[in-house]
């Protein structure tokens, strides 16, 4: 054995061990995956990486997707072994409170680690994500000579990655894109936690990567080879008109005598004993966490490898903004992540001139006129893009040709689309990703919009054919239960607006939101203007649109389409001589977010005749309506048959409201 | 042209204008893909097909799916035109209010309908789930000289059931298990909403499918070579051992002079002039919605076909019953539907003796004790089997090589687990569908969960970690929001047990409840066993497990794992001299099912007092808790951390809970 691969082989225990002897001291974890993908962690990190440990946000650097999440501690091993700050105390406090080690990784929590994984599947179409963001900045922005963008996504994927059906979206569209940033390996140790794969997966992954369009890589020794895996990287990186997927062979906790390639080591720690063994079998005689200073002293030369990268492209900006000032000046101002002064002024003013109008042909409006000031909106949608009104006048679709353009068409793909926008928000190069589906198909990407909100992703979420308005599509295709089921995922923006003026502000209040999502529902059938809204007002979530004089005997709270019928009904009932408050309430999460006086003077505790409508469940509106309230909304599921025969027929109309209500004041 | 051929060129056309002129009629649908899929299905429909439209649900039927559910007309064409209760009157009310022929096919709507459709990819699944039905009843119950199972799964796919990852989720389960008895035929028409597949979606589609161990056959001619696809489906149907994907290359809107070929007949109607000058171009003289005597004389040939086949099937039936009696005893009982009498009485009794324990194991004794009882038990989990406690003691799983057991490793493919389930119960065979993973993971298969409720399939969906509790592994596993979101959609009953009787009553109430979903969700961590509890009174959703003399001044309400801190702080109250009730609420779906009677007697309007407990979002609580209550809840992501320190620094304590009542109180 060399010297060298000596040292290498220190590097890579140094790895297992810190992962093996953190999850021991847990007592819980996955100490499998880091043992046997330690090789290729290594490989990866030492000899390819581009990244600055000290500055870990430094905008040119490679990413690196953990997406198999569960695999945490060969993250935060090679975060700590190449000089992130993260301590061996971290290290020793994995998994326990406040630390920066959690379970699996979460951006925001711990430097280094880009995107939050875990469910599995998320972290590949991040990547996407990641490597399209990548490609599009490059080709806005790169000149012959002078690459400003020149970086790599890498991902590293487990058995259930595979398995999971965004995977497969995303790595379809990423073939389909020809993404030649993006490197995937593939941790094939063929055990799952119900045992070996071929129990339920005996595909040919390799084959299916090829019919994507990927280059496929194979290396049969990942446990031992390094040079093996590094001549794989190096033919991934070379490949630059195709995604390349390396198929890693490697024994899951390899090392461990009694658990090595079994399911026993996926997810439960080795334990004092078997640890020891497997210390000895791999001779490693270091202490628990102990980490020989040869190999902090090899790992850690990342950090002057990374100044001496960072140094470099800055020297390659300096060049740029001589040579190409604009460009630059456009180009600095994106990643710099701050939006452009004055761009909600471009909001186009959708009052009664606009209408009657679907709110979702609104949100075209207001989305192409962004498009115009906000250098870094991009999106598209899944394959519905007439239906959504997503298109950008002024621009084409993304295309492997062409990757300067801002529109995506992400096919059929919601949940690798939701994950893709994921990707595109935490790249961190200030892209402002949208994207569009019918809003029933919440659902297909309830995992990407969670995620989207548990790691602080600014992607605007816009979702059309919000009721069962939707009318003849019928009830798979009609909202009922979604809105409610939205508002609840804690950090989500739930946005439904009444009508043009409320749209407009619900994109200033969307694009404002760097660090969380929002979530526009947006009506297919066209709605008046109201008197009364404000997109101003609609940004605090809730406010008063039309009021009696003196306290009122009665408040009705509308969002959406059923805003009209508030308003409609409040006269009528006026004319019988209650004296009526009419609430939009678009937004229940920012409305929460106001101070408790603005919140009392938009509904006084003291008027408990509340009315709430919405086409849409009644989940949830007690919170408004209160004990003494009721409220119009429906709580089954739908029928096909016309928008307008739907609405009647389901008790949308402002004879109904007009009755709910006079129920409460008799 | 030959005679023949001549009479299925006009019933194909009869097809393609039924389709075209429901659509004009509507102004609403899509008419692309049944005048492009006509061939085909008549194809299908008349050469292979066995069934009997005038006896709908004859068990041993071939099973058809329109995965590609918005070409439903296609669907309604084929059954008006071979026989089944849908007449011309219903297809002209196509779309309509109340009409047998919705948007989207759904079954319990339409005669002949299987399962519901629209929501793309969900089809092939179910279809998948049909097939492993069919697999497994004739691998039980088939005999040498007497298959009493014999029958083939039918499903047609459009390009956005393949762009789906659901469908590659469940096309890989299908390829592993060799599902012989499934025929995909492939709508190979390379338009979607936006345009031409290729903007989005350039894979290798017969190379993936044979990735996944599938036959793949090509048609090139499938507009009008009746007999080339007439030969793919033999092929299909000649290999057993393998499924089968047909690529039928079509052109969408097949006719239409200026509109064959575009996305622009995706989903919108031909139109007077369009449908005229298709009508000219295809030489189709009829009037709308009028169908040649001929056509009706030919196709209906189905019924007879029919009744022979049911006919001989019974004579089948009957030499089964002489030569097996045992055998056909419990095939009957079994494809009858009834459950078993008595039944329930095997459900274990999980009192103070098998606590300390976590739901989640009670769960598995209740499962495991089930499946002696319920020869229809059959289920899995998405690849956390030892974590769900879902295995079955009496069986083995079911592989390729053995289908008649009754465990299925469904991997780490969620979505396709919940469309599998519902395809198996609306296989329609008695079999009695469950299925787990954690429940944070309901957000990838929430797609087939609005399904299951939707279509009436009685699944039970095993959720575990059901908490902040879950601990370590952190927030991306600790559902929060997840209950409240599941509560919101219609027709789901989800019940989340507090100990062993709790978690028996939930089982029973699951099984008994064949016509809808139910979901458990079920604690990671131990919980003790309570006083007071009871499965039966767990049935009604909601009841008092401890109460005071007379009225109550407080009423805690607990849920699962938090039904513990409710008595025990209820215990700490009453010695501060307040009268404190506890009610437990497993499933609130239930309880709003009870008689207003019952309900006010557990919860009486005048005690207002109220504390809602539940490690999990508040959303919705208010509907229980009313304006002067209070819920100890939580409305924020979790952290990763041991799941006793997550519950203490969380607020699910008794001292918590006394707190919050205090102050209702004081």
């Amino acid at each position: 054995m060399t010297d060298r691969s000596n040292l290498e082989s220190r590097c890579i225990n140094a790895i297992r061990f810190l992962a093996a002897d953190a999850v021991d001291k847990a007592k819980s974890g996955h100490p499998g995956l880091p043992m046997g993908a330690a090789p290729m962690g290594f490989v990866l990190w030492d000899r390819f990486m581009r990244h600055n440990p000290k500055s870990p946000g430094w905008f040119n650097r490679d990413r690196f997707v953990l997406s198999a999440g569960h695999g945490s501690m060969l993250q935060y091993a090679l975060l700590h072994l190449t000089g992130y700050d993260i301590s061996i105390e971290d290290i020793k406090a994995f998994r326990q409170w406040g630390a920066k080690t959690p379970g699996h990784p979460e951006n925001g929590v711990t430097p280094g680690v880009e995107v939050t994984t875990g469910p599995l599947g998320q972290g590949i179409a991040n990547a996407v994500g990641m490597a399209i963001s990548a490609k599009h900045l490059a080709a806005r922005f790169n000149k012959p000579g002078c690459k400003v963008v020149d970086h790599n996504i890498y991902v590293l994927m487990g058995d259930g990655c595979q398995m999971e059906g965004i995977s497969s979206e995303a790595c379809s569209l990423a073939g389909h894109l020809g993404l030649g940033n993006l490197v995937a390996l593939y941790d094939d140790n063929k055990i799952t936690i119900d045992g070996p794969t071929d129990l339920t997966f005996s595909e040919d992954v390799p084959a299916r990567f090829e019919s994507y369009g990927w280059q496929v890589l194979v290396v049969e020794r990942g446990n031992t080879d390094l040079e093996e895996i590094a001549a794989a990287i190096e033919a991934a990186r070379a490949e630059t008109a195709r995604p390349s997927l390396i198929c890693v062979r490697t024994t899951i906790g390899y090392g461990s005598p009694h658990k090595a390639g079994s399911s026993s080591t996926h997810g439960a720690p080795l334990g004092a004993d078997e640890n020891q063994a497997t210390r000895k079998n791999l001779g490693w005689d270091a202490a628990p966490f102990e980490v020989p200073e040869s190999v902090y002293t090899h790992m850690r030369k990342a950090t002057d490898r990374g100044a001496a990268l960072e140094e470099a492209w800055n020297k390659t900006l300096d060049a740029y903004r001589d040579e190409y000032p604009n460009e630059a000046a456009l180009f600095e101002e994106l990643i710099s992540g701050e939006l452009p002064d004055g761009y909600a002024q471009a909001l186009p003013a959708l009052g009664d001139e606009a209408h009657p109008a679907a709110t979702r042909v609104l949100s075209g409006k207001c989305l192409n006129a962004l498009a115009d000031e906000l250098p870094g909106l991009i999106g598209g949608s899944a394959d519905l893009t007439p239906s959504n009104n997503t298109a950008l006048k002024s621009s084409l679709a993304i295309s492997k040709d062409d990757f300067s353009q801002r529109y995506i068409h992400f096919g059929v793909r919601e949940h690798a689309m939701g994950a893709i926008c994921n990707g595109i928000a935490l790249h961190g190069s200030g892209l402002i990703p949208y994207c569009g589906t019918f809003l029933s198909f919440a659902d297909y990407m309830r995992g990407a919009i969670r995620l989207s909100a548990l790691s602080h992703a600014g992607v605007i979420y816009v979702m059309t054919h919000d009721s069962i308005a939707v009318g003849e599509d019928g009830p798979t295709h009609q909202p009922v239960e979604h809105i409610a089921s939205l508002r609840a995922i804690p950090g989500l923006d739930v946005f439904r607006p009444a009508d043009g003026r409320e749209v407009a502000g619900a994109y200033h209040a969307a694009v404002e939101r760097r660090d969380g999502p929002t979530l526009l529902a947006l009506s297919r059938q066209s709605v008046p203007s109201l008197d009364g809204t404000s997109a101003e007002k609609a940004m605090k979530g809730g406010y008063v649109v039309r009021d009696c004089g003196g306290q009122p005997a009665m408040i009705l709270i509308g969002t959406g389409s059923e805003l009209s019928l508030c308003v409609a009904a409040a006269e009528e009932l006026e004319r019988e001589g209650v004296s009526v408050r009419v609430v939009s309430m678009p937004c229940w999460e920012r409305f929460e977010r106001q101070d408790p006086h603005y919140r009392e003077a938009v509904l006084p505790k003291a008027v408990t005749c509340r009315v709430a409508v919405e086409a849409g469940s009644g989940f949830g509106w007690e919170r408004y309506t209160g004990s003494a309230g009721a409220a119009v909304t429906i709580d089954r599921f739908g029928t096909s048959a016309p928008g307008d025969v739907c609405m009647e027929n389901f008790g949308f109309t402002v004879a109904n409201v007009v009755q709910t209500a006079r129920g409460l004041v008799s």
